[in-house]
């Protein structure tokens, strides 16, 4: 059998450090902006890994990141598993038992957190949980005031180390990454990637039909580097031979803009939320984003009036993408297609504002109730079903949770799709229900059981509402116990959940019903509540301007 | 651990039949020009399936083909594999005994063959070698007379079956193809292609670093689809969506330029002697090949006058790219960096002439003597080792071979480059046909180009013979031109020579020779010149005294 070589990420810093040794990662931190080359970068990521192996971790360990998207955090990237070990990156926007569970879960050796966020980690500490923890690497100069043991600054936990590390040869089977993904009902799930899923899945994005990535790009995910990897652009970026710009933590409207005009970015990604901001924000105020050639939006569904702006106004072309935690995580882009170049603006936005095709190297079917496959009309509609070499096949010590979304090496996404007769797939709704805010996701489970749990309710449901600038707000629909006193109810059932989740969680409103709409198998039946409220009158106006989860650091 | 599904070719074509039905396959054959689409295509692969499946062709079997470029060869390409068996492309130009050797070491059960091959196939038939063989198959709609028994023309062979095929879950170590390579001693070598190879050939040759395959480019590949699968254009311009263009059987510079005028050619690829006919047809002929975007070059360096008159008459990129029949075949291609475009044209061109960047995904070392890696400065050459997902790790059932040409995983390419400071790389010689002298390598092939620029040459090759005291000396065999004056071209020669390089490198004798011998894929064959001038009598008493390098400095 011709056994050709491992398919692992190491190759792609070393031609990056080689064959373009002078192109620039550029980051935005607590301490200004920071500049340095693929040189450099390649050996701090040496000396990283020497400071990891000297506090003695070894291939196969986990180690854990809590950090926004700068040139620390991207060191990680490559020096975690490239020594065999893997990079776990930490969503801090979780509720505490969330940061919890899933660390004690993959019981993480160390973690590397941010000096912004060093407090909701520290409040999210407790001994038990973070019991295999033997080291906190705080990612600046300094280590803040705490309580906790074992904490070191970054650069004195590298300073003194050697950049050359005598890089073992990886079997392309190790997990490299993992992420947790909030589910719909119970404990977030894990989804390691190996060496191979994060190849496959870097060598799929670079082409046309991926993100179109190219050496010449100037590439700033905003997408945040512990959501599935920032999309895998910190990899992709590297293997173009590309420049890379991190936007550091909660960058603004203006940060994002200044970064665009200063650095000549081509080519940023992120969340609907951000680019709404951003237009509103170049409204306003005078900037230069002429450099800009794509957004890549995904993570929610890329509003019409986005992409026509960004088109009419900046001449910038939104790339509209789909994908999961589970899936590496891109899935789908929707690139217009030749011939296309002739269809009206608006029906090259119709296009557009689909999820898109499927990239090369991926299969899909739609599944229809009865497990049979769905025609592709563009009207039929059923449960979009994926699989391919970074694709998962099942998470992490969860078999209950495998058996429900995994049949045959398919994993079953949970979207509801169309796709039309040129292929492009559009989410019509979710199978699981859950809700999208801001780019992140709010269990509508856990707020019903949270909500439920108080004595002056008899059942209730939390279903999102559409909202303008956080596409999704969550509503709580409230049946009231017999004796509950309605006047105070609602303030304690918003009370009680602000108290318990972080607060963007909370309901925008709370409606009070007779009874909650059921299926016939008596589950909730949420459709009939979001047909029902399917405008933003319910919650507009309410949403705070906290609501956004990065307003919450 | 997380198993994600098997990296194969199918999921390429069932993305270009579902995702772009419409999208054309057309192809010159001996009927003329045939044309259908993605859609048509792909049911006749499952068609093909169907027959080799009726006639007991099972997985892991081999299936032979010795065809030109045209749409049937194309239906082997997913045919085949996608059953789980593996497509043997044969090159028709090999000689009777290298037929003889690979038909019966592969143990084809079929052999598909062109009808203006066929006659070759019969004469190279022997009953011993062909024992395996069950089946012939004539590209075409007819059975020329023959002796041979069990031949089938293809249209009677696929005609009746059905288009449905039940595909298989093909394992991803499976051998999908198999291509023998001529090396310059033995017998042929053969290389098998699993379906993971070709799966990461093809994901790596789309992007910009590859060949930067779009939906909307026209392919065109005039390489032979016996020659390592036509560098992978089958397969990636399937994945791409693209549309195919095959020139079919001996396409003359005439065909070429119809084609790319008629079909809208934005791509094609082959060797140089290929294009420097194209472009001798273009200046006596009328032809519009303005949809050309890009030439890839590989199989030998690309002239640089030939990368200069496409761009500045034709305004047509050349992209120049190495590769090699263990390596699936693609590893460097020599695109120009960000920032290269303030250079002179000169300089554009001279960077272009070498063979360029690796591609993401690989690793390549640079050998010296000693086994040390050497610096990448333009100047210290030795031999290129690479290795990577798509690189061979072993020769088919020759471990002699193995022994000497793969070492740690790493594949010893014989090919000795220098490596510039921005990574490109250039090939200076052959390892095997360097010329050794007095301790110090004697570029061979500089020493022929330097001849084969004067005026006076057709063409020339370089042969180091032995020699006493320095182990080796050059010897220029010359090919005069028509109307050169033999009588002083000798002296010219070598007095050229002695001005351009080290004294030292200048050849002891030059024979005039008629042709220079070739090998079935046409490059020099220098085997045969070096076994006939095989003893030092050629040079003994010529050399001069100061032949030795250090006698140079």
């Amino acid at each position: 059998m011709p056994g050709a070589t491992a398919q692992t990420l190491r190759p792609f810093l070393w031609r990056a450090q080689t064959m373009f040794p002078d192109r620039e990662v550029v980051s935005r931190t607590h301490e200004g902006i920071h500049r340095y080359t693929y040189a450099e970068y390649a050996d701090r990521v040496g000396q990283l890994a020497n400071a990891l192996s000297a506090m003695g971790v070894e291939e196969e360990d986990r180690v854990a990141t809590f950090c926004w998207n700068h040139h620390r955090h991207f060191e990680t990237y490559f020096a975690v598993p490239s020594m065999g070990a893997q990079l776990h990156t930490i969503n801090p926007l979780l509720p505490d038992h969330h940061i919890q569970y899933i660390v004690e879960n993959a019981a993480d050796r160390v973690v590397f957190v941010d000096p912004s966020l060093f407090e909701k980690l520290a409040g999210a500490y407790d001994e038990e949980s973070f019991a295999s923890v033997e080291q906190f690497v705080v990612m600046g100069e300094e280590v803040p005031d705490t309580e906790l043991e074992n904490v070191v600054d970054y650069e004195s936990f590298v300073g003194a180390e050697s950049a050359e590390y005598d890089w073992p040869d990886v079997s392309e089977e190790q997990p490299a990454g993992m992420c947790y993904t909030s589910g719909t009902t119970g404990k977030p799930k894990g989804v390691e990637y190996t060496q191979q899923m994060l190849w496959a899945h870097t060598m799929a994005t670079l082409p046309e039909a991926g993100l179109d990535l190219r050496s010449s790009d100037v590439v700033m995910p905003v997408v945040p580097m512990f959501h599935v990897n920032a999309w895998g652009m910190p990899f992709s970026t590297t293997a173009a031979g590309a420049k890379h710009v991190y936007p550091g933590p909660s960058p603004t409207p203006a940060d994002l803009a200044s970064l665009i005009e200063e650095e000549g970015v081509t080519l940023t990604a992120g969340v609907p939320t951000v680019w709404l901001g951003l237009l509103d924000y170049l409204e306003e105020n005078d900037a230069d984003i002429s450099s800009l050639e794509r957004i890549v939006i995904g993570g929610s569904a890329a509003p019409k009036s986005v992409i026509r702006r960004f088109d009419e106004e900046y001449d910038v072309d939104v790339v509209h993408a789909w994908g999961m935690t589970e899936m590496s995580p891109v899935g789908t882009v929707a690139h217009l297609k030749p011939g296309m170049e002739s269809l009206s603006r608006d029906e090259q936005y119709e296009k557009q504002g689909k999820q898109g095709l499927l990239v090369p190297g991926l299969e899909m079917r739609v599944v229809g109730d009865d497990g049979e496959n769905l025609p592709w009309n563009g009207e039929d509609f059923g449960e979009l079903w994926v699989r391919g070499p970074w694709v998962t096949t099942e998470y992490f010590e969860r078999p209950e949770a495998n058996e429900e979304d995994f049949e045959d090496g398919w994993l079953k996404t949970g979207d509801v799709v169309t796709v039309d007769e040129e292929g492009y797939v559009q989410i019509v709704d979710r199978a699981k229900d859950v809700i999208k805010s801001g780019g992140e996701w709010i269990s509508s489970v856990e707020l019903e059981n949270a909500i439920m749990a108080h004595d002056g309710v008899a059942e209730a449901t939390v279903v999102g509402v559409p909202h303008q600038r956080w596409q999704e707000r969550p509503v709580a629909f409230v049946v009231p116990a017999a004796d509950a006193d309605e006047s105070t109810l609602k303030d304690e059932l918003v009370a009680m959940v602000t108290d318990e989740f972080p607060k963007w969680w909370a309901p925008d409103e709370v409606v009070f019903i007779e009874s909650v709409p059921k299926t016939a198998t008596g589950k909730f039946d949420k459709k009939v509540l979001r047909e029902e409220y399917d405008d933003e009158s319910l919650v507009e106006g309410k949403t705070p301007e906290d609501a956004a989860p990065d307003a919450d650091d």
